[in-house]
């Protein structure tokens, strides 16, 4: 960087990290990046770049010689963000935000410098014992029962994604059941329970654990029970299947589903698993932030009774990717199904079992210093704040709601439980449901190619909504507003073909 | 953070991305960490504390409360640090090392700033395109044959980490097999193959896909061939498994293995892998950086007949974690196994097939702007930085190869291949093995407890190890020559019994 020399034979000089040398381009790229803050709202929400734009605006190999930094920054903004779909533009209310903070920005700037791989405990013990003390805190503010804490009989860990979360709960279930059934459950016997609504990562995880697909069992839903998984007509699902000498092994109930936030019932579903002797896992990765304020802790429910939960910071708690919690109540299902002991890692801390080594707890075997985003926000903000940041997008969420039942042409198709409204336009008051559909994928389309703001769609029950998920870090009042006016803009004109 | 009103009610206050906070608090922090590299120096490599030791310190519960970033950032400084083994320490010699770089601070700092959720082309076209161009780009400097390019039939993706390279390789090799192959190879019946060199992760990779542990074949190595694993060897697992109606799968090659760096012989290998219709997979996590250099690029002959490469530039190319570069030949297998279409995801141009959606190359859903960190480098640094660093690196090996067989009551115990040493404490010249492993260990214990120097250890073909990793980002000649000097003095305690 700026003090490379850029002759033929850098060896002598080149240092990759130089401390002052570093102090000045950070500082270069922090001024950027604030200014992209700043200017982020005037960008347009979803690129309108063609497939391919970039490859031919970049070389294509990698330059031999150094490159400046002023160049590789003046390249980001010319043909960089130009092609990014904006996430941090307070005008994105696509599928669920991904929210982000100054707090959880400095934490990770720490986690990255420290770069610290803290497979087990000796290869850094703060990383893995800040980690059990967050996931305990965090525990704490949902109100879990002790056996999913350090401090009690369970713990948490952060997973980059809920995809993580589910595959290695999966496949410590998985190998209890095949061990402790022996030959009367073979790995094709195994049969996963979920519903149509949860998330497309439940069958993708099964897939890669093995289970065949055509166990993957998802159970129809309804709008009249708002899209939640029916615990009797799960009942008759796993009894047919065991009839037909299938092995429950998972059931994945969700709280705030993807595409319109419905909640499993917990405590049906959990008798039910129990009965069966499924392990539970309840994926709260959006919906969960919200049970730390006491009006919506009730979501969770019969958390109790369940094997695992697992909830991602960075949908609303400010993080950024990628931080998923998951929490188990019975950690050595995880440790005896994904622990290795090659001889490289052997150490005294790990063998005396004194120790967490969370490499055991996961897919992979190296793994950051993940903890000081989440402790950095919850510190930073502390647990006052996030409840009034959840209820300020909430509050949005109603606001944006109530001008959608204001308007006679529009309306809500199912219950908003949190910070996401699924509407549509329905003028003919869906007598002609292709129709209805057609026009709805026309306003979207209006909407988005605008620039001014991005939404998405989902399908439910038939029926095509669009989808208005508010909050985006820095989406205020006025943006709701403001998107509200261009919908009602966008609606005039595909009604009347203008 | 500085502007939060910390009154009760702060919902009207909260703003955690006000960019002029932030770029407030970004340049302390960033000042922060540039004091930290100056001084990683003078801290234990090895920390010193014991387990639990951060439980004691920090409060039992989040606080209700914000607190400012100075407390924070003292926190840090009194009870993270101390407990933290410090990988950027330029006297740490354990492991392989994670190495970084100014230019990859920067890259990453962008990338967590745009927080862009790039699971399909749409959601982040920059993001997704970038990464295509930058692993072509590495394929080139590899030197690849276009077939892993997307200039040619192939492509790239940046997983991260090598288990989840090798864990979907792995399911689309599985699931091609068991589609083609139909009742004649059932799960249980697949057989993968590897060395007993080859990292562990790759039997917790099997493990979770499904394959039964009886089912891993690790032929074992020996010290004649440098701990490599043998194409004849292998012949005979492989028809002895065939003959008894198992179904060979896939074959995990290494250039560079964890213990020592054996490198696996490809060529004829990839004969056998072609043969017996397996998926052949290299490993090239740490060794693979290497090969940029035209003086080793020969450790990837043969390349050009496997079906996948991974290789992680965390480890060798400066680029800090999470960064492991994945190459397959055939795309389609992986999207075939992976893939995913919820309607909540659908759009057009994943529609037209026009585009790469990465979610459809990895186990999880969301992912981020991956790219950004390793084009800051091959920009800011270009081949020829990199180049010489790899050398720099290889040359203070060979230097401190030159000094432990300089003396003679040191052995070098395997060929060193690229920038690690294995070698051994043998003044008895292995007449006892037991007390020659007994010595070995005091010695590294001696060694690591000064806090001078961290070093890890291995056994191979029986023999106890020490392994002498150079490569930190921040380590120069005289490190290597203190750290020699210091394993002489340990020497001299644990023989004299000082």
């Amino acid at each position: 960087m700026g003090s490379l020399d850029c002759s033929a034979d850098t060896s002598s000089e080149f240092k990759p990290l130089d401390p002052e040398d570093f102090r000045n381009q950070a500082h270069k790229v922090v001024d950027f990046i604030a200014d992209y803050y700043k200017q982020v709202e005037t960008y347009p929400v979803l690129t309108q770049v063609q497939p391919d734009y970039l490859r031919a605006r970049l070389p294509q190999t990698a330059p031999y010689l150094p490159e400046p930094l002023e160049t590789i920054l003046s390249d980001v903004t010319k043909d960089i963000i130009p092609g990014m779909t904006h996430w941090l533009s307070p005008n994105f209310f696509g599928f669920f935000p991904a929210t982000v903070s100054t707090a959880a920005f400095l934490g990770e700037m720490l986690c990255t410098s420290f770069n610290a791989v803290s497979f087990n405990w000796l290869a850094s013990p703060a990383a893995t014992e800040l980690e059990m003390i967050v996931t305990d805190w965090l525990a704490n503010m949902l109100k879990l029962p002790n056996t999913f804490m350090f401090s009690g009989t369970g713990g948490g860990v952060i997973q980059n994604t809920s995809s993580d979360a589910i595959l290695v709960t999966l496949i410590a279930a998985r190998d209890r059941m095949l061990r402790t059934r022996g030959s009367t459950a073979t790995i094709q016997k195994l049969a996963v329970y979920c519903s149509d609504q949860t998330h497309s990562t439940f069958a993708k995880a099964a897939k890669l654990a093995g289970i065949s697909p055509c166990n993957v069992k998802a159970i129809p839903t309804n709008l009249d029970t708002a899209f939640a998984l029916s615990a009797s007509a799960l009942r008759l699902a796993v009894e047919a299947d065991v009839a037909s000498g299938l092995v429950p092994l998972y059931l994945c109930a969700t709280v705030g589903t993807t595409s319109t936030t419905a909640i499993d019932p917990l405590p049906p579903l959990s008798d039910l698993a129990s009965e069966f002797g499924m392990w539970m896992h309840v994926d709260a990765a959006y919906g969960g932030s919200a049970c730390i304020c006491p009006e919506f802790r009730h979501y969770l429910e019969g958390i109790e009774r369940v094997d695992s939960l697992s909830l991602s910071p960075h949908k609303w708690l400010l993080t950024y990717l990628d931080c998923c919690c998951l929490w188990v109540t019975h950690p050595n299902l995880l440790v005896q199904a994904l622990s290795t002991d090659p001889e490289y890692l052997k150490n005294k801390p790990s063998e005396s079992k004194s120790v967490v080594d969370y490499k055991d707890w996961q897919v992979g075997t190296g793994r950051k210093f993940k903890s000081l985003r989440l402790w950095f926000v919850l510190r930073s903000y502390g647990v006052v704040s996030l409840q009034s940041h959840i209820r300020s997008d909430i509050r949005m969420a109603k606001t944006f709601e109530g001008l959608v039942k204001s308007d006679p042409r529009f309306e809500v198709v199912v219950p908003r439980n949190f910070a996401l409204v699924c509407f549509r336009l329905n003028p003919f008051s869906g007598e002609d449901p292709e129709r209805t559909e057609a026009l709805n994928r026309k306003l979207l389309d209006w909407v988005n190619s605008t620039g001014r703001v991005y939404m998405t769609h989902t399908k439910v029950g038939g029926i095509y909504i669009l989808r208005f998920a508010v909050g985006a870090t820095l989406t205020e009042e006025h943006h709701v507003a403001a998107a509200w006016k261009l919908i009602k803009e966008g609606a005039y004109a595909v009604l009347n073909g203008v």
